[in-house]
């Protein structure tokens, strides 16, 4: 790379740790990078440093000493993290979402890249500190959640079947009973794609009873990793709940076929956010 | 957003355009986001985009007039591209991928969301002239990249499914040849995620015959949307392929069960790259 000036500097090294999150990345990889003395890329990180605070990007993270460097981890704002919430709310109140059965439509707001992706900045900021080493969800609908997620904490996602497909190799499957209709159901996953001892983040995009999730904690237990968290995107309000130590972010307060009324109020994440 | 330095607006402005890719940015917006003048942030931008196009970050466009702006394109250089595709070769070339059938494991690629991410924005960039509008891909394996590409393009993502989930709503259904099975198939969407007229770019992370992308161009036509493009991750040597137009980042020469041998070269999509 040809030398900079600080100007350019700043915007390669702002592009750069946007493209590398929780990474470590060392001071003199950006000497190196820059042609620049370290003193000046430290001077440079403090400007950086400073904007993405004030800014409230996510953290930067300075780690002193010879194998130091400086770490991005993405997050969201407590303020914008409850527009986003607020906007979702919004959405889903909408009637004609309203399916035979009592199902919500989600698939337009599941279907959204951009959308998708600050929500998985949303949850991977709540999840910082967890140490996750992977994410896991059920096909199909968790998919687009779980990569955004995966992405911010630069993670491997591990999608759990309903179906059992030749293209997985070997895998292990576990009965489950599905909350919503109590009929016992089967999930499996690839043997080779979560590691023993691994820490494991569930993500469900629409929790019910809860049975999906508890069968992919189930899974986990069966492949010995350990489960540090389960993000939902919706919670259904629902007295009969087999699990209870999950992040949401919306709640269904109502979902009335007849009257055709939708009421969506945020869900417990507020608790775990702070910047 | 309180008055900032240049070194703060070109940190913030790098931030800003990467997050919003694809979208116009007025000046104006940006004059009042750092409370400067114009001048000073046409200035700004010349900055930025000197390191975007010396680093080759993407394109940065500038829109002229009173109603212009800035936009931002991700793509991926020639040869930054060849460098990922080259990865991908020697990494499915690893004989421990065999399945029963020749097929070949894959979900440890597809399971990377940083590395969906970055072919992602390889294939936005070679689609960026062709004013997509929406992908379509088929679950499960699809959608990692199918979200990759659309986050990239700023678009959303349409999925199709082979079973029939109740959550969809109103359905379009068609009936296919499986092209490795030469079974017939149905696969189906939800009437409400594709657009009459819409430009729709399919991807496909392994095709074989073609006959699942042949489907879903089939598909398009029944919801009167328009096939712009097919992106494929891999794709496997044939001699009966249904379909020609699409554009391949790696081609499997040889899977052979026998002897463990798996040869993997670059696709086609070469052709289709420039910066």
């Amino acid at each position: 790379m040809k030398k900079l000036k600080r100007s350019g500097r700043l915007v390669d090294m702002t592009y750069f740790l946007l493209q590398n999150p929780n990474q470590l990345i060392s001071l003199t990889y950006f000497a190196e990078r820059y042609q620049s003395a370290k003193s000046s890329i430290s001077e440079d990180l403090t400007i950086v440093k400073s904007i993405f605070e004030s800014e409230k990007m996510g953290y930067l993270t300075t780690v002193p000493g010879a194998s130091g460097g400086v770490r991005y981890e993405p997050a969201v704002p407590l303020e914008e993290g409850e527009r986003l919430v607020q906007s979702l709310c919004e959405r889903l109140e909408d009637a004609s979402r309203l399916l035979p059965g009592g199902y919500l439509y989600l698939m337009d707001i599941l279907g959204q890249p951009r959308f998708m992706n600050e929500i998985g900045r949303l949850f991977a900021g709540i999840y910082r500190s967890r140490e996750v080493d992977g994410v896991m969800t059920v096909a199909t609908k968790g998919i687009p959640l779980a990569y955004a997620i995966g992405n911010h904490l630069d993670v491997p996602v591990s999608i759990v079947r309903k179906d059992h497909r030749v293209t997985e190799g070997s895998v292990v499957s576990i009965n489950y009973a599905s909350g919503s209709s109590n009929r016992i159901q089967t999930m499996s996953i690839g043997r080779r794609s979560i590691s023993e001892g691994a820490n494991m983040l569930i993500v469900d995009d629409f929790m019910k009873g809860g049975g999906t999730a508890q069968g992919m904690a189930e899974l986990l237990k069966e492949v010995k990793a350990n489960l540090v968290g389960i993000a939902v995107l919706v919670e259904a309000a629902t007295d009969e709940r087999v699990i209870d130590d999950y992040i949401s972010l919306v709640r269904l307060e109502e979902v009335n076929e007849k009257t055709k009324q939708i009421k969506a109020v945020p869900g417990n994440y507020s608790k775990h956010l702070k910047f």
